[in-house]
Formats: C-alpha cells, structure tokens, sequence
C-alpha cells in the first residue's frame, strides 16, 4: 500500500527544546523518519514523503509547506487507491503493527495516538478528510461516521507512543532499537529513576 | 484463566494528588478496578483481588499489605495453574486486548506499559517472578531469558496506558467508557487545548 508520511523538515520537534538544541533535534527528528520508512519498507510498502521543505530522502517526496492538515488533505483529494497516513515520529514502529493497521477491511481504518492524536491511518473512502488539529482522534471517527465510512480501530501501543516531549523518551530507550535509539545512545541519554518513577536522563545533566 | 489483579486498598494513586483529594482517589481507583474486572470477566477469565487492605469486592480477595512485588511473587510461588496479572489502573482495557494477551502460547507473555512498566503478563513457567521496581519490562525480559521460558511480548496501547498521573487523563477521557470514564465526566473534568496539546480541566480550575 502506499503509505503517506508527513515530515516536518524546517524545525521539527520544538517540544524536545528543552532538552535537544535545533540542530539536535534535526537529527533526531531525521533518524526517527528513517526508522519508520525502514519498518513500512520491511512491511511490504510503499511510502512517500510528504514534507515541508526540500529534503533529501531514498523514497519520492513532495514539498508542500501548507499546515499539515491542508497538506494530506491535497493528496487525499487527488487519490483514488489506498493510502495509508503515518507519522514520521513513530520511533517504536514495527512491521505487526503496521500489518495490524493495514489489516481490516474498513474504508477508514484509525490507531489512537496518546494524548488523543491519530497517529497512523488508512484511507479507502473518497470522502474521507483529515483535521489533525487537537483530539484528531475524536474528530477522524465523526468524520468518518459523517460520510458513511466503514470504520475499524487499530490497537497498538507502539503507534500510539510518538516522541513528541521529553518525557516519550523513555519509552524510545526501554523499546526502541533503530536509529533513533542509537541516537540518543550516544548522546548519552539512559533512564534512571526520578521521583519514583522513570525519566530519560542525560549525562552530566543536572538531577 | 485466573487473573490476578493487586489493588492498593489504602492510599491509591498518590500521583494524582495534585487534581484529586485522598477520598476522590479512591473513588476514582475503585471505578477503574471494576471496570478493569467487568472487562475480565466478560472475556471469559476469573479475576482474584490481590488487596493491601480487606475491601468489599464481587470477586475472591485475598490480602496481603506487604510490597506489591513480594505480595505477587507469594501467589506465583503457590501456584502450578498458569496466571495472568493485570494491573488496577488499565481504565481502557478491552475484551480484545484482554484475549490478545490471553493468545500467545508462551512460557511468559509481557505487555509493556508506558514509562517501562509492564501492566499485564501470563505467567505459565513455575520459576519466573516479578519485580515491579523502576523499568519493570526489561527487567521482566532478562527474567524470562534467565529460567529458559519462552517470552512473548503483546503490543497494545489500551494495555500500556494505564492512569497514574494528571496526563494520563486525557487518553481515559478520549478513548474511555465505563465507571472511571463516568465518574470524570460527573466530576466535571473535560479535554481543553493548553499549550498547544490536549490536557484535562477540571471545571473552575485555574488554566
């Protein structure tokens, strides 16, 4: 199936500011996209970039610099096959679980993402439209009901945990493994324990 | 299957002090624990409380005050019948996730939580036990491997999103139903927009 992923390619993952520096989180935000075109490519899929800014990328990009809802929204409109939409920033992704999304038969096909998001989609109903914007979640499943769409839900921890804030990045160190994981290896990232519970810690970071 | 599920009957959820008083909490933790034991027992197993304190439960309790992981590891020491454990505060449990669980055929079956946690297992092999502290699921996996059972892992986001703290709250509010999900509706939490990503308000709370 093809499959849609969005990229931001200018200043991605602003809210790993406080502990990625621009540049870092360039990189960072570049080996978790490789991680998830490796696992689609590993499934048995086609994936496409959709992306902000001109990149460089072994798969076919195209530059669209609208917000991202616009954005998918314009290839949506031109497509009459499948298209599968997931998130660059998927660190955990497996080749099941983007077998589980692809899986059911339904026009509309949604994995939750934490906090309300919707992290990776299949669309087969032309009416379909996207609006990523807050609990997207929520939205996408009315969207869905408001165009007669066959809709199936796709449970899957590891499309849900995006690396979105500091503190996902525990989650990418215990489960991951790929580039992304290596990445913050070496930038000395482990977890320790923190007022009882796990956080991502890096080294000679202050306590 | 027998299903044990512990359960702090004292002082529950101490993290989500800062939004809820000490009654409210276990009101709260109460309403989770029966819709995680409705979902148990409509897909088929036999839940067993495994309580801090006596309480009052449509199912066998059985109390034991000492740590959860010296408490869990007396039950598997008794036990020769296979023994899933789940966790109190899986407030988006499904019956399909339940049997997701239940499916593999291994020695140990682990469900990872958020954080490094594991918020559900089948234990089969009569030498494997747990230990709860800091990242659980790592320390679960090198178990296994230590007494040679086989080791299956379960990919699901209604597993690993258990509620523990003020964030958490939004994925019980999104993706939620029953007793936990009514009783924060009543309490007048909603999902509001802050900071750009989705939170949970109480009503009259301050932004």
């Amino acid at each position: 199936m093809d499959v849609l992923v969005p990229f931001d390619a200018r200043d991605p993952k602003t809210r790993l500011s406080p502990i990625l520096d621009p540049s870092e989180r360039r990189t960072f935000a570049r080996a978790m996209l490789t991680d998830v075109l490796d696992v689609l490519r590993d499934a048995g899929h086609q994936p496409e970039l959709l992306a902000t800014a001109p990149i460089s990328c072994p798969c076919p990009v195209s530059v669209d610099d609208r917000p991202l809802t616009t954005a998918v929204n314009a290839v949506l409109a031109e497509r009459t096959e499948p298209l599968a939409i997931v998130m660059a920033d998927l660190a955990l992704l497996t080749t099941d679980a983007v077998e589980r999304l692809c899986s059911p038969n339904a026009d509309v096909v949604l994995a939750p993402g934490r906090g309300g998001g919707t992290n990776a989609m299949v669309v087969r109903h032309p009416d379909f439209r996207v609006d990523y914007h807050g609990v997207s979640f929520r939205d996408h499943c009315g969207q869905a009901r408001a165009c007669d769409a066959t809709l199936s839900t796709v449970d899957s921890f590891r499309i849900a945990a995006d690396i979105d804030e500091p503190a996902d990045l525990v989650d990418l160190l215990v489960y991951g493994e790929g580039e992304a994981h290596e990445w913050l290896d070496e930038a000395d990232f482990t977890v320790v324990e923190r007022d009882g519970k796990p956080a991502a810690r890096r080294h000679g970071e202050n306590r």
